[in-house]
């Protein structure tokens, strides 16, 4: 199986700009990043990164300017016929080896992993003909893509999978269900879990306009 | 094993008001506590609400008007000690056979399915002397109160237990993966999914406002 993981290198994370600064994002998507090529790992597979300029880390890379789609489709497009492709995205800071392990080893021509809000954090495609479209609600998309060529589709159900971590509400969730380093430079960066009327949020210690002064 | 739904019956889904009338919050949160219950008996199970005052369901119920935590409690004290006690939320609109009997046949002391933003959605407990505390992050709170009697703690990963459906961006979860009677109440009150900025979103053809006009 190949397993690429796509990663967004130019302004990454940008819903996150109310509660970090760029250079923060970007520090904290690569530590994300980090997490999610740890988990695959401890799963035996190599994982690459299809990121959109070349980037600082440990692991071989694809670099692809396009948008996440077209890039997509090529490395399913290109893969061995027999070789099932797993595209795991870079934000996933809650996946565990046992989850992913579960990804890989679910039966079926696609098997999807929802994302919380209509997307698809992770899939494995092993049909010829598949092909995605991360546009909007990609989930279900990606269900009637599977439809028109004669793929079955399976979906995981998991917490973990569904979270990517997109927004500032996403960052409790890593502070509560991760220690890897996406959690850690949370952590460093301030941030605890606070509890507001009876919700839980992700809050930090100094405001950001106050850092940047 | 003694399965019980919790049920707010005054003024339920306080935090959908800003889409939902109230007489909307209420009908809807029946809707979504029949799902609940049809999910519950096709895995053989048969459930019992428990509900702060007396609904008109076709289900046992045990009325008692004191607040979440403390009705949990007598629940689990008065269980016989030798018969697992489940406890599943009434909002858990996604709910499916599967993963409610992945939950109740998971083995250890007790079990949690946590909820986005620190809750615990759902539980098993096999030991005498848990109890909960649904304030705060009580997922966290539950972890830590396993640990104080020695009760083991396994965790369940599912998006599916994982939504409890309390704001207006929780309807896109069960209009994308739900055709129970939760969503066809969402269908019919006129919600459908739209795309927004690359987001996925519940709307409504009919504003509130003027629909009260």
């Amino acid at each position: 199986m190949q397993v690429v993981v796509p990663f967004s290198a130019t302004d990454p994370k940008t819903r996150l700009a109310d509660v970090l600064a760029p250079d923060e994002r970007r520090e904290f998507s690569l530590a994300m990043l980090e997490d999610v090529l740890s988990a695959i790992r401890a799963t035996g597979q190599e994982p690459r990164v299809l990121t959109t300029s070349s980037i600082d880390i440990d692991a071989p890379q694809t670099v692809d300017s396009r948008p996440l789609t077209p890039a997509v489709n090529d490395v399913l497009a290109e893969g061995e016929p027999t070789e099932p492709t797993a595209i795991v995205m870079a934000d996933l800071a809650l996946a565990t080896p046992e989850v992913l392990e579960q990804l890989f080893s679910t039966a079926g021509d696609v098997v999807l992993a929802p994302g919380r809000g209509g997307g698809t954090n992770a899939l494995v495609s092993r049909h010829p003909d598949f092909r995605v479209d991360y546009h909007g609600t990609s989930y279900l998309d990606h269900c009637r893509i599977a439809g028109d060529v004669g793929a079955s589709v399976v979906e995981v159900d998991s917490h973990r999978l569904a979270t990517d971590v997109d927004e500032s509400g996403d960052l409790a969730e890593v502070l509560m269900h991760s220690d890897g380093a996406a959690c850690k430079w949370l952590r460093k960066a301030g941030f605890s879990l606070s509890v507001t009327e009876g919700r839980v949020e992700a809050s930090r210690e100094q405001r950001i306009e106050e850092k940047n002064r």
